[in-house]
């Protein structure tokens, strides 16, 4: 079987590898039924205004909505390349606090989107971000549409962490 | 009267106040009719597919259309602080070059943008911005709206370098 109890921590090496990432100090939280939430400490991603850059916003929404994507394949044996299409943001409150945001697959599910790839080689997802003030009210929330093509199967001596 | 040549180094200086853009390399190229240029390296904005992140794409368009509105109100003697409220991108093509943003105001003109912040306090603007690839194709578009909140005239002895 594959280990899925280890996939976050091969997210976490994902992103461990990306550079943008690391000096924005993208941290995996928590995976589950709620999604994938990532954090990043405000003093990293600060404006002018001293709240959270909006650019910082985004990049955190798309790689928790790349990163729910990559979860998902993984637990399902796929292996693909994931790319963000388009993407599309609000931003409600400043946020004059830590960053954390929460992807979600907005409509439809991973299963029939791993099926498509699997079939087609390549499937397409929309993916929701929420972006929390520390009251759990909304700072920004974010769609992005990505679009993950096939690698090939992921063998079961060749999980995330081969 | 007001040093408007000095102005896009005064923004390369609010640049350098901001953490996450001092992470991702970012750099003013050129200010003038055809906008605000500014760009970024690959090798800090590189994804796990060798290109450029799409949040770093993104984080560079939202400083590009940002920092248009700095300058436009600073050759104006306005001084205000401006929020981006809303985006939206489309991602076009992988980038596996540096990243080069050019803003430019979408429709209407700064000085009536000006005109209705000096009144009332506080205008919007909409800026496009795209993201070339190497021979000069598109590799994102990007579209911002952007708020900005007046904090007072910008007297002649304190400009951008007081």
């Amino acid at each position: 079987m594959h280990q899925h109890t280890d996939l976050p921590a091969a997210l976490s090496r994902e992103i461990a590898a990306m550079p943008p990432l690391v000096a924005m100090g993208v941290q995996v939280l928590a995976y589950g039924d709620e999604g994938l939430r990532l954090a990043a400490p405000l003093s990293r991603n600060i404006n002018d205004k001293g709240c959270a850059f909006g650019g910082s916003i985004n990049s955190l929404a798309t790689i928790a909505a790349w990163g729910l994507a990559w979860l998902a394949l993984g637990e399902r044996g796929l292996r693909a390349d994931t790319y963000v299409q388009d993407s599309s943001i609000r931003y409600l409150a400043p946020l004059h606090a830590d960053l954390v945001a929460t992807a979600r697959l907005a409509g439809g599910g991973w299963d029939g989107f791993a099926a498509q790839l699997a079939e087609r080689g390549r499937a397409r997802a929309s993916i929701a971000v929420d972006i929390a003030l520390p009251d759990g009210a909304p700072a920004a929330v974010f769609t992005g549409r990505f679009v993950a093509i096939l690698r090939g199967p992921l063998l079961q001596e060749h999980g995330p962490d081969g």
